[in-house]
């Protein structure tokens, strides 16, 4: 399905950003699942083509999209603090077009990160928080080894406005 | 021993933005529990002080200052995000100037914390790390009511190089 669909994976660079928040925009509506709503990532064209320069040059930091068709249909990142005490734990945030959940866009991007986090040398934990009732995503990152560490009670809400349950993952990567 | 010290808790200004500044650095070279190390937070004066105007207008950010004769000795925070699914949740922060521990600012202000919390009605749960070896502020916290929801290993570094176990910990507001 995949080769079907021609999709690229690639690392953002900075002529990505209008697309980028394009898609954020849509995501945050079409999921409940993630922080972001439907504002998207409250940044401009040239703030997010700043911090994509940014990304692009820094160690421990990374953000894959996947194209298809010249359009990003996906994005998955890393995100890691500046500081010393804190440097080596990396964020992972995957965020995929509803029209293309199920066909596997999670699982690759997914790989390709703990690759570049085991490559790199510089991230030695990367975790991540998810709502438990998003048994899909929970599911794709036990496979790939993640473990619970502990649930945060209101740890989001949903739009109706009720409490739900998150949990905290974490892999180590040595 | 608080009265004697004539110590003042209030809400930061941005005038305040210099002497955080400085108080920051020399926590970060103090001790090596915070995520914050040397170089301080890494912004310069003006950025702050814009920081700072904007907290003191947010309803679910907060930044206290304990002031002993003009000097900054201890800060406390809450701070939040703006979107709509994690907005309720405040990550506490507590720093003191290493000359003032265990003379009970701590617990001032980490009162004076939740007593905001509590009144403003946005924040619903708070939510800290801890490095497990720290067990001064761990006490803190659970005389607190903050309970441990899970143990990140690998949640710090020392300056040593060696890994360490962090707590998360929560207490929700009703």
């Amino acid at each position: 399905m995949d080769e079907e669909l021609n999709v690229v994976i690639r690392e953002a660079i900075p002529d990505d950003a209008e697309e980028i928040l394009a898609m954020s925009k849509i995501i945050g509506q079409e999921t409940e699942f993630l922080v972001m709503d439907e504002k998207g990532m409250g940044l401009d064209v040239e703030d997010l083509a700043y911090q994509l320069a940014a990304l692009y040059d820094s160690p421990n930091n990374i953000l894959l999209v996947a194209v298809l068709d010249a359009a990003i249909i996906a994005t998955a990142s890393v995100r890691a603090d500046s500081s010393r005490r804190i440097g080596h734990i990396g964020e992972v945030g995957i965020s995929v077009l509803q029209e293309y959940w199920g066909i596997g866009l999670g699982t690759m991007m997914l790989e390709e990160l703990i690759h570049w986090a085991e490559a790199g040398g510089v991230i030695r934990r990367l975790e991540l928080t998810v709502q438990c009732r998003n048994e899909r995503a929970v599911s794709l990152y036990k496979k790939f080894g993640f473990a619970t560490e502990g649930t945060l009670a209101r740890g989001a809400r949903s739009d109706g406005g009720e409490f739900l349950d998150v949990y905290l993952m974490s892999r180590m990567i040595d």
